[in-house]
């Protein structure tokens, strides 16, 4: 094993754009497990937009702030164990950092099956999965026949609503950032119809593919496409607000100006969740996501950077709408 | 009866603040009932400030559009029947106009018991009654011994969610636009607290106030003031959204700079109803609202302005908060 561990650190909190100029790689001595925990050594880290929101204050979790290593959810291999539950050789999924090794406390991580692909556990079986699964199913609670709208369709959450919406007998529009992105979603991920936000004509372009209003929107990006959107919502619809990665990078961010005025007259529902708010539904997610995968029901689209030091530029090209579902970084093979 | 009718038409559209000058009081001929129609004789009309945003366009009614007739909820006396099912000196309520008498098809009212008083029909067991009860109760779903915080809290429906909410075992702190009404607020109804968002100090005073956050808003204004309650969420909190009233008057409202974004993060749920949404919990909530009402559980607090003619003065004088509880016309005895 080697002696040396790398780990990029947050030198600084961006107030507006996140640049990979924020980021440092420092070398550091290994580091040594003290009783009760375990050396991981990473495998995959998932980057996701939540990472910029973290570095905007204290949310589920802690706030990022500058000179923290820079933390990720993650796959990694155990490499030394002071747990007697944590068997060295195990592949776990756990809150780790941006190194190649870090410390965990046993406690702290799950043991996860060897799956093959490695990757499925950060996409498909992962958070991006979950997060789907229950803020589609469970959240908006879509009925066969309704339509649903998703924003950041080509994106890891995106590209699996869309997928789900389909299976479940929705009609299911992606709002993407590009004509590229917005043909792809059809023509190879089935969506009926996809709308590019950045052509200028977004509320037209949802009412001509949504001749019967929307009932469910898995909103991503907050924002005017937010507010563009609600316009079009029917009666009781709902909102599955997941994320608002439109706003991140602003310091001063645009509330939807017909807000709360359209959920009072349309009485919709608007609400918040996240992946792990469901842990009594998680094994029937997994089994069913699993099994989507499995037969094709669900195409997997991974976006796999190679390489922990291109982790900050990999971040920065997720915020800016690069990737084509699940960006994650590949730091060692297992 | 009289052979004359007075009625007061909507002449133009406010683009801004309403005006008692955008109205104007005709006298045309009584209206004759045709088949199937009923003369109904006005008792009291109901003052709300979604009156307002039904100037602003088609919601969960059609936009109220110039040269209308004001529309507004009634209670009324049937003078005329064409419709074997609805007897003379029946009590009804209905959708009606701003006017001494007006028609209405017999199967579009419904015969209500003769309560007394008959205020009370358009008060705590009328469409406020009903406001507060099902917001609260089935929207916001407060547990004894969480805080709830109401705003718009001197009004029709806010006197009426504190008092509920004190009822269910919860800290009430409502938000209302003078240190008078806020003292009211507190020794007259039984709120444990109130702050004067004109203060300056609302997100101060909401934090004093709520030492344990808030976990259900009843939020009658939007703007602003619901930007500044988000902020003091508790996670998983919910908020009723009944109202935007500070937004009616305006042609460029401003969205809470901070939606979505602390509904994810906090995973909140907001969301939108009429009183007219839960019709299976109708007795059951009538049922309570008399016993309440009764008992003194609830005092029921009634602002009653005399005169047709008076209406619209009466109505922007709501839309300033000038009014104590459920705003009014009185339009003829029985």
């Amino acid at each position: 094993m080697a002696i040396e561990n790398r780990q990029i650190v947050l030198t600084s909190v961006p107030e507006n754009e996140l640049k990979a100029s924020h980021f440092e790689l420092q070398v550091t001595p290994m580091p040594q497990a003290s009783e009760g925990e375990v050396l991981v050594k990473t495998l995959y880290m998932s980057l996701d937009a939540a990472n910029r929101a973290w570095m905007r204050g204290p949310s589920y979790r802690d706030a990022v702030v500058a000179g923290d290593v820079m933390p990720t959810f993650c796959i990694g291999l155990v490499e030394q164990s002071t747990d007697t539950t944590i068997a060295v050789g195990s592949i776990v999924e756990t809150e780790g950092v941006w190194a190649d090794y870090f410390l965990v406390k046993g406690d702290s991580l799950k043991v996860v099956p060897n799956t093959q692909p490695l990757s499925h556990l950060l996409s498909v079986r992962g958070i991006a999965g979950k997060t789907a699964y229950f803020g589609l199913l469970n959240i908006g609670q879509p009925q066969a026949g309704e339509t649903i709208v998703v924003s950041g369709a080509a994106g890891s959450v995106g590209t699996l609503v869309g997928q789900i919406g389909r299976i479940k007998g929705c009609r299911v529009v992606g709002i993407a950032g590009s004509e590229e992105k917005c043909t792809w979603l059809v023509d190879e991920l089935g969506f009926d119809a996809a709308v590019n936000y950045k052509s200028g004509n977004l509320f037209k372009d949802l009412k001509a593919n949504c001749p019967n209003g929307i009932d469910v929107y898995f909103d991503n990006v907050g924002g005017t496409v937010l507010e563009t959107v609600l316009y079009h919502m029917n009666l009781k619809g709902r909102i599955v607000c997941c994320g608002a990665v439109s706003q991140y990078d602003s310091s001063n961010p645009a509330g939807p100006r017909n807000l709360p005025g359209l959920v009072v007259v349309k009485r919709l529902r608007m609400e918040g969740f996240i992946a792990f708010d469901f842990p009594e539904h998680e094994a029937k997610a997994d089994a069913d996501l699993a099994s989507w995968a499995a037969n094709g029901s669900i195409k997997v689209v991974e976006d796999v950077v190679d390489g922990l030091e291109n982790a900050p530029e990999a971040l920065v090209g997720l915020l800016n709408g690069e990737n084509r579902g699940k960006r994650m970084v590949r730091v060692a093979s297992s």
